[in-house]
């Protein structure tokens, strides 16, 4: 067996679950052990390890020093009974491709201009702590890493806490990036549907996240009068129905919806609910249609209102435009798979990634291998062995290629990133 | 003021909400603060303090060795963030009652043939251990005393375990019971509406309550094809909406439905929910109508199993059957209103109480006052002083006359009942 997949195997083992798959949600005990396994395999390799304020975890080859670096990385953590490939096939797949990357380049087969860095951002998922992709979120100044360290999941522990129980935060600070290189399973079905072993990100679609709550009036399950009922529960279930139902009015694959996260109160099997408090999340490959999506869910909001007796209220918004790759590294990353041998294809990424922070700051390019029947965020997510030595392959190719600077994007300044800011 | 009202607000300053109500769930730091009060005051007003194996406390007035015993209680545990009047007003009521004739037996002012007894029943509400109604259930034999202890909280704590907790389970064996007797806020608007003081509790609606499991997959939220989706919150929110919309085939007061509880999995932002588990509250005062509603609504799970790609299940069911009072008591209660000169009606209770469990062995009377607006389950609940004490003469003069033994029922044999059966 390669190294990478005896390695792949061992990581599996880390929160390992019945189902076949993992849950290491961030900062859990079991994303603990993996990080430091991860930590030693990075120390055992010739990485140097850094930790910074957030909690990424970054293994750094620095071969000129000074100059900037090449970052190739994912996340490490997972939503809770997940699969074993989702984010953690793509950092260990990065720390894979830039070690054989410094091996070549002592050989003498390969030459580059730049450091090379992997990077394990923290809490990607977003399952325990809001919102996703906060370790990416944070180093790119998008999120200021006070607000980040105080949010609490829902049992009240805060990031800070968890963090220090595994021992996860460190000082780390500014990093000078060139590039940012990632590769994720597809989680939809598009590669295999097509018989491509590559997907070469293009473009996210464009997401909304609406933190709504609906208010009612807590009274007695039995006995209050059904006209007098102000039943937060029922507004809530309308609301989901309605959210569902968005979709009725467009092309498939145009717009994707749904709520999975929501808490009531009282929660009594005996007094109607007060409040319900959820999420919902609106997707699209065009921002126009995911605007008037929601603007006919504001509109059914106020019938539900008044359907059900609640007062429903828009209180937060977290959204993440659309928008392209960089085209040249679209192209980059083609001319590999092709001189390799693999079939390629443009890929739009519905699931936001690290990625999708990066890209704003930095020239970004982001791989896909195929999921089977698109199955993810579930244990019986499953990318073959031979698709993830193939993106193995593809990756340290276009890892070899932007670290020897014929990205022309790498000419332009780097661009100083770090985890310290707090934006107040 | 009155001793009475003057206890009732010592009483209600016990896990006191900042909305002028209480919470003072099951076996709660604030329940058992109250239920300490309570048996200080029995004590200190000549009762003799019993308390048994599943947290009943009894005060006892033995006048004949070995006489049965005519009982009036009620419980003194809330809902999350309750009124003040539930539960408390009925044994506050009773033990004022019993003190009362006490007296007026030892100044020759009334004569009884019964021994007397005011209880505090276990966990009626059922909000934080299932099910409702529990202390009355296990006295009267219909719950097994080891199911009832073995029960836990959302978070994990046994029935038996916050029992001890707050120093709340004795060894009390055996009592003969000749009669009970409950007053009880009407949790509901007829009274008000017909400006009445008095309601004679009739009849119970018949109640089910089906625990439900609604099934899907766990998937992205995002990034899962819209098609491929499996969604158990979807699924669940389609049958909320169907509970509710149930009581459109009858006329109003003929069925009251309700969801009101419901946990999710995983309940994370970003991943589809793969399980959601739910109580389905269905009452009518006629069995029939109750039956059609439910064989309705198994029509619809069908439905939705389909519409929503899930599995729904039933998985457990409880039901109290609706049933006529003892109609001597009622005659009874209802001279004793006449000639006290309050104006009184027939009622029906929709809420289970624990004269509910009682009335199906001993010969049993319930009394109801006014709930203005009919609100419960809420910290806005709320009786006028003039009511309450309207209903504690009323009581106060149905208990002497049941325990002068004009009763024809209380001729009987008494029935002994007692916590400490276990059922298997």
């Amino acid at each position: 067996m390669s190294d990478f997949l005896s390695d792949f195997r061992t990581m599996s083992t880390f929160g390992a679950t019945a189902g076949g798959g993992v849950e290491r949600q961030a900062a859990s005990v079991a994303d603990g052990e993996n990080r430091a396994w991860f930590t030693r395999w990075l120390a055992d390799n010739g990485f140097e390890v850094k930790v910074d304020s957030i909690g990424n975890i970054f293994g750094l080859v620095e071969l000129y020093p000074g100059a900037p670096y090449v970052v190739v990385g994912s996340h490490l953590d997972s939503q809770p009974l997940a699969g074993r490939f989702d984010g953690a096939y793509g950092v260990l797949a990065g720390a894979h491709a830039v070690r054989s990357l410094v091996r070549a380049v002592a050989s003498g087969d390969a030459s580059v201009r730049f450091n090379l860095a992997v990077v394990d951002w923290f809490n990607e998922e977003g399952s325990r702590f809001k919102p996703s992709m906060m370790g990416s979120a944070v180093f790119t100044g998008t999120l200021a890493l006070g607000r980040a360290l105080e949010t609490s999941d829902p049992g009240g522990t805060t990031v800070a806490e968890a963090l220090d129980a595994i021992d996860g935060r460190g000082d780390f600070g500014s990093l000078d990036v060139a590039a940012y290189l990632e590769i994720h399973v597809e989680q939809g079905r598009e590669l295999e549907d097509t018989g491509t072993t590559i997907g070469l990100v293009a473009s996210t679609w464009t997401a909304h996240k609406l933190e709504v709550v609906v208010t009612g009036e807590q009274s007695h399950t039995g006995a209050a009068r059904m006209v007098d009922r102000r039943d937060a529960l029922y507004g809530a279930a309308e609301l989901i129905v309605a959210v569902r139902r968005l979709i009725d009015g467009w092309e498939p694959e145009q717009l994707h919806t749904a709520v999975s996260e929501m808490y009531l109160d009282p929660n009594s099997p005996v007094a109607i609910a007060r409040e319900v408090r959820m999420l919902v999340d609106i997707r699209s490959p065009e921002r126009s249609v995911l605007d008037a999506a929601v603007a006919r869910l504001r509109e059914q909001m106020t019938e539900i209102e008044q359907r059900a007796k609640v007062e429903i209220e828009v209180r937060g918004l977290v959204e993440w435009s659309s928008g392209p790759f960089l085209e040249e590294g679209i192209q980059l990353a083609a001319a590999e798979a092709e001189r390799l041998g693999y079939t390629y294809r443009r890929s739009a990424t519905v699931a936001g990634h690290d990625a999708t922070n990066m890209k704003e700051f930095v020239p970004t390019i982001m791989l896909f291998v195929p999921s089977v029947d698109g199955i993810s965020h579930n244990e019986r997510e499953f990318t073959s062995d031979d698709d993830l030595l193939a993106g193995l392959e593809v990756l340290t190719g276009v890892l070899t290629r932007v670290a020897s600077g014929v990205l022309n994007a790498t000419d332009a300044e780097p661009v100083a990133l770090n985890s310290s800011r707090d934006l107040g």
